[in-house]
């Protein structure tokens, strides 16, 4: 039984952060329950998703996206309650996938949002396995890494919910599957996973572990953390080998550029002389021609088992920032999730 | 009328360099003129192509083709005139494309190289404009660049073989051309070539002129020289620029990695945040499928007047090293051959 609210509590950006993120980049405020007007719906936030791209909107450079202003609610995407609708497509009690951004409650055009079904799949996998990061790794791999039968494939932040898609979609297509992650639980995630290989990226033989690794190199890496991990995998690409780059965690926080000698000649020779396919995207790119067939497929993959996703769930929206700063750091294990409020479905 | 010929002077690669080549990593000899076998024809070289992939095969590093070995004939593409042949394929006389590499005369199987119809188009293009620098700019800007109507182009080195065929290709298929040369009198050839803007890199004021250039910004950046030229491009590049990478002429006389900071963090983002696709290229991965299709078009675009192309002719094998000197400093303007013995069209 859905009641009607009163106070609204939300995390504003309260200033740009210099390098990693504080408390103090962040404020918790109370503000009033907006009122939907008409074809909007009012939406209580049951799970809020945290995702690495968030730091990029905390700062004022140009990306791909516009900033998150100083003074304004933190973007993210959501998994909401109708509670009242102005809509004749959604009415209270109805679940549905939605970008409120860090706070409890808010309003959104009906048509923004899309209904979800319980009975389907696990609501908190709309903002994860079957959501964005899901797409991420299933758009990338697919579209641009195109691993082939027998071809091997290495994915970095193995455990989280893009990399772990991209270990296992590798599966799925016949490819090898080399994963790498923080410490030992992960690694060991990794092999439950089904990852042919999985490697600490601490260890301080890395280097040789990854080359031991890939006896017949590297046909596609799907780079979503950038820092040593790449520098480590640059030499063992394969001729026509391919790079989706869907992230750069590892450099987030950085307020200047590291220490030289400056190494893009030769990352530049290694695409020259390799013949290599180094291609930047965001998932928004493929969404009108492949979300569809990703849904339909990666649904029928978890249910047959073929596929498996980890959760991370942190509980209480006033936890948010500090579970963010985790995540930065690589301590979440498994998709980030905020629980904001009751889950009606559990 | 072909006489029998006695002796066949020869460069040979007579150490690695280090750093820039110089006269002491040459060593000119005269050896006996070989003798073909069944299957085999004897050739004299017209012309010797020279190109900035050769300093590559100077060196012992792992590349996309083996070294040539300290004490062997320098590899290079021939213009060459058949002597003797004992294969029913070729006479005495006929003209063809070869790879007899820096020497007078040498002997290759028929079936290794093409015969040349001198009716078509001047010998020497076999080398160039309709060789393997003309299809490396058709290849890499067609299949990789994809210019769309309207959209702007940059190539550096413009006057060069591949360069100067990138900006006139573009204009064929509608889009803005804005060529980067080394001194006025190559910027004022760009503008007879219908670049509709020409660029000094070595301006002091290259960036803003840079800038000032590409309104619209830069959708496809033919690749062939990196250092400052790149550097200055990156910021201009579009969502979904395209950079086919075919050359690094900047960076191959290099001894070590530029002083820092490393800026490959820099590159990869931008890569990440605009979508960047980065394509590192070797012309003979196209051959198959394209390379009939790049003579007939771009035979055709030379009768017709849309493409022009520009020979820089260096006369006598002994000079081939200082030209070769000359080509990596950027002091070519045109394409460089040198004639190694008489054009028998000429």
């Amino acid at each position: 039984m859905v009641t009607t609210p009163t106070e609204n509590n939300r995390v504003l950006l309260a200033s740009r952060p210099e390098g990693e993120p504080t408390a103090e980049n962040f404020r918790i405020e109370t503000a009033a329950v907006p009122e939907p007007a008409d074809g909007e719906v009012l939406l209580r936030t049951v799970y809020l998703s945290l995702d690495p791209y968030m730091r990029g909107r905390m700062s004022a450079a140009k990306s791909y996206a516009a900033p998150v202003e100083v003074g304004a609610v933190m973007e993210g995407g959501t998994v909401a309650e109708v509670v009242e609708s102005r809509s004749p497509d959604l009415e209270p009690g109805d679940l549905v996938l939605s970008h409120l951004g860090w706070q409890e409650y808010g309003v959104q055009p009906a048509r923004h949002v899309r209904r979800l079904d319980p009975a389907r799949a696990p609501i908190s996998t709309a903002v994860g396995a079957l959501g964005m990061p899901g797409f991420t790794a299933y758009a990338g791999l697919l579209q641009i890494g195109r691993p082939q039968p027998g071809e091997t494939v290495v994915v970095a932040a193995a455990t989280g919910p893009v990399g772990s898609m991209v270990g296992q979609i590798a599966k799925v297509k016949g490819a090898r599957a080399v994963g790498i992650a923080g410490g030992p639980q992960k690694v060991a995630f990794l092999q439950e996973l089904g990852f042919d290989v999985a490697l600490d990226h601490r260890s301080p033989t890395f280097r040789e572990d990854l080359k031991a690794a890939v006896p017949d190199g590297i046909d596609v890496y799907f780079e979503n953390v950038g820092g040593h991990v790449w520098d480590a995998v640059l030499p063992r690409l394969n001729t026509y080998a391919r790079v989706p780059v869907c992230g750069l965690i590892a450099h987030y926080n950085a307020t200047e550029a590291p220490e030289g000698p400056n190494r893009v000649p030769q990352l530049m020779q290694a695409i020259l002389t390799k013949s290599l396919t180094v291609r930047g995207f965001i998932q928004n790119e493929f969404v009108k021609e492949h979300y569809r067939g990703f849904q339909e497929e990666v649904s029928a993959w978890i249910r047959e088992g073929r596929v498996a996703y980890k959760e991370d769930v942190v509980k209480g929206l006033e936890n948010a920032p500090e579970a963010f700063f985790g995540l930065l750091r690589g301590e979440n294990f498994g998709k980030l999730l905020v629980q904001v409020g009751p889950d009606p479905t559990r």
